[in-house]
């Protein structure tokens, strides 16, 4: 049944998990092992935790010398300033921006980008056009729910993950080593 | 934005990633990866993944000590006859089951599981028995397009990966490091 798979020539691509259920981080993070194994250089800058909640991957990251790095340092999201939120998500951006244009990297994972672009913290076209002007060679996974339809667009891959079941609902709290 | 998660008490999960998307092994490979960092003893069984053909996960696998076994050796699912396939499934299927009656693992991932299953190869009330019997701390992910019913109805979680866009329909040919 398996096929052998004849790679193509090099192409960074942008690729996107949306949708509502669970595995969409969790995949990046998949994607990030696999890289790892061809010696990629890859990054993981993470809008929504914060460095004081060290999950599995951390750890993992950690031992390996492989950079997951939390981008909501000392502050929560939870401003009642907009302009402040803004300002905020846009120092993030800037992280990001400089990642992108070091051109040093064969993989950046953005997790959780859609977040504060949907909230209105950080205009959709400079993330495009970041995007659009980076390495020809540069891989990109953006994560996060409602993945905004102009990103789609441009983006080589899109997967929705749907939660069909999730245990949460079903009162099972979460479980280290899984959920984190 | 983000809250702090406290774990619960310690309970193996059952959890199906399904779909016709990209990133159901993927995620499976990242939930490994979180798993490692917590000291978990893992295992990624794949059905249709033969040893001849190496992938990023396999070789950070070989680096890290990680069992990642693929299950296809020495057979292609391409037999004319039923009764082998059946024979080649359940012997597979037996590697499984003595892994996960080991007891021995936190995590097994059961990676491609609903083809043999889908196909008639291998007794879906097999499966589920061995998964209701257990070590009730054993987390395991099973992964595969079609997931039956039955196995859905028994599981924690299942998220369901659609695909909106993927690159191979678009002509890019696979990408060292990111589909291998």
């Amino acid at each position: 049944m398996e096929r052998e798979i004849q790679p193509g020539p090099r192409r960074g691509l942008l690729m996107i998990h949306t949708g509502d259920g669970k595995g969409k981080t969790t995949a990046a993070l998949g994607l990030l092992f696999r890289a790892l194994g061809r010696n990629f250089k890859v990054i993981m800058l993470q809008f929504l935790k914060s460095k004081k909640h060290i999950y599995g991957e951390h750890l993992l990251a950690e031992k390996l010398g492989v950079e997951i790095q939390p981008l909501g340092d000392g502050f929560s999201w939870e401003s009642k300033n907009i302009e402040t939120d803004k300002s905020l998500a846009r120092e993030c951006w800037n992280t990001c921006r400089n990642v992108i244009e070091s051109g040093k990297y064969d993989l950046v994972i953005l997790d959780e980008l859609t977040y504060p672009i949907n909230y209105g913290w950080l205009p959709l076209e400079d993330v495009i056009s970041v995007l659009k002007k980076r390495d020809s060679n540069m891989h990109v996974v953006i994560t996060g729910r409602n993945a905004p339809q102009p990103l789609m667009e441009i983006a080589d891959l899109v997967s929705d993950v749907h939660a069909v079941k999730h245990p949460l609902k079903s009162g099972i709290r979460a479980q280290i080593g899984i959920e984190m």
